[in-house]
């Protein structure tokens, strides 16, 4: 009997992972290839379609069966199948119908969307929304929850009674959008004050120029850093260490985002958020100052301890969690397919 | 051939209305009750219980089959069919196992919630959710929308593709505390700034207090008032008739709202907010300086006027909004056990 996987594709600005993976999440493998050397995106699909197809071969091709295709990407549209308008994608940036041009190598259900979308879909299917996370005692699997990724920018993913939240127009769970403070920081999407100009990697780093421009009679090694230099990996380190200001800015990164999770909390009310990301890595120094205010900011009615916030269980366990999330998406997809045909 | 309905309830602090609803949405009649004058819970439901068949009697009975009973109540939590310590409850104050008592009297499915969710519940089946909204010359059922009442609180009802968001504990949906002004006005839920102090009949009243603080210099009617004398109404009327700081007070509380809408968009994404509630009955009062907000914060990927703020339209049609939101939650419920009696 041949073995059922689907085919996992993330696609980034530089890179594109892909990979099969079945219905347990056992990853056959996984491969990355080039993004950016392509002008058209017919290009970037023809070599990407080359590309699993020589993975693919190496494999006993003959005991494996895709059921269907999930694409993470930038910008990706659920319900017109496109990346629409990515600014980071060289053969993106204007409108780009994704799953029709790529239906021509893959008859089978197909599916894009976001990558913070696909990841919360991975959780909810192979991770705690699966294995279940422990909750006195007992492993409950959590079916409400949003997914955070604190990277580059800040996205989310918001899973409610075990099915995705896509939004009227396909772009829910733009949660980096949330205004956190009124005038604040300038983000990129023009406007000011938008929690992902606090809560990610490079809200991390501005923090520590506000820190030290506040007060920089405090003795940080973190001054010998220029902008362009800086990492939230040396900002880690140093609050392993025991600097100051790197204490302080994960402490004030924690305070903002946790606030701004105890408004979300008002709105869908999920079990749980789960994070994960290039800042998820800090592990307690952004989920201790999170945690803190996000219960000291809890409405009365929600119990106290009873909304749980920690990092994701797939990113824990260092799972290739872009690709899983596209073949989660994938594995919904193919889903629904067998429901509609019964119907 | 018996006539197919479902009964509505809806219980205030002070009255509770109930009323047959069929599943076109015709009320067949409602009717008014005491909720207070009892001391426990099972007084109080054997009394609506006699009232109830009172008055169904009064209907040629034999042609009327009631297939669900649904619920509004403050505090009403659908999974657990209780009233969850209801404060302006005389008899709810504790928790209250409403649905277990209540399957006494009536032995079909039944279902609680609290009243904006039933609202929402209501707009969902009966009202543009299914009728349709007006977007260029084309009727377009609404199917992702939050609902939210402006009176003495401000309460929220979440449908995302066509399903009620109760959250994972039941309590979805309380975006009157979403903060919306650090550090600002005391809530009655004890905390600091909560949206529902300034989006709200007692916001409304407190913002008219505010502007007069800041400028008493200007002419106004409503100096004439003192707090406990001054309603929603009468700066309604007083804006009607061009009083500026009545006008202002509209217009900042507008504000307020329209700019955490524009966050909720950014989770949930939704294809519209229905207002109702007596600060919905101002119209473009409020409506104007709501929505004026709401495009200005919109994150840009959201195409503007794409998602639309009105009055709800069982609220504008001046329908039985709370009898009518609990019977479209009895339909609700009845369909569900009907997909779970065929599965």
């Amino acid at each position: 009997m041949k073995q059922e996987v689907t085919l996992g594709i993330d696609i980034g600005g530089t890179t594109t992972q892909f990979g099969l993976v079945n219905r347990s999440g056992n990853v056959l493998f996984d491969a990355t290839v080039d993004t950016a050397s392509f002008e058209t995106a017919d290009e970037y699909l023809e070599y990407l379609y080359q590309k699993i197809e020589e993975k693919t071969a190496t494999l006993k091709s003959e005991l494996i069966e895709i059921k269907a295709v999930g694409i993470g990407a930038p910008n990706g549209n659920y319900y017109k199948g496109i990346i629409d308008c990515a600014p980071n994608l060289k053969w993106g940036k204007t409108r780009v119908e994704f799953v029709k041009k790529f239906q021509k190598y893959f008859n089978v259900p197909m599916a894009l969307t976001n990558d913070a979308n696909a990841a919360a879909l991975g959780e909810m299917i192979f991770g705690y929304g699966k294995e279940g996370y422990e909750i006195d005692g007992q492993m409950v699997p959590i079916k409400d929850f949003i997914m955070i990724t604190l990277g580059t920018g800040l996205g989310s993913g918001i899973i409610v009674d075990g099915r995705m939240v896509y939004g009227h127009d396909g772009f829910a769970g733009e949660m980096g959008h949330i205004i956190a403070v009124e005038n604040g920081r300038r983000c990129g999407c023009s406007r000011k004050g938008c929690l992902e100009a606090y809560a990610s990697a490079p809200g991390l780093k501005r923090t520590v120029f506000e820190l030290i421009a506040e007060n920089p009679f405090r003795e940080s090694n973190l001054k010998m850093y220029n902008y362009e230099r800086l990492e939230s990996k040396n900002i880690y380190e140093e609050a392993l260490k025991g600097d100051e200001i790197a204490l302080e800015a994960f402490a004030r990164t924690g305070e903002i985002l946790g606030r701004k999770l105890a408004d979300a909390a008002a709105v869908t009310t999920p079990k749980a958020f789960f994070l994960f990301g290039g800042l998820a890595k800090s592990g307690n120094l952004i989920l201790d100052p999170t945690r803190k205010a996000f219960y000291e900011r809890l409405l009365n009615i929600y119990q106290k301890g009873n909304i749980i916030i920690d990092i994701s269980k797939l990113f824990k366990e260092g799972k290739n969690i872009a690709v899983m999330g596209a073949a989660a998406l994938a594995w919904d997809e193919y889903e629904k397919s067998q429901q509609n045909a019964t119907i």
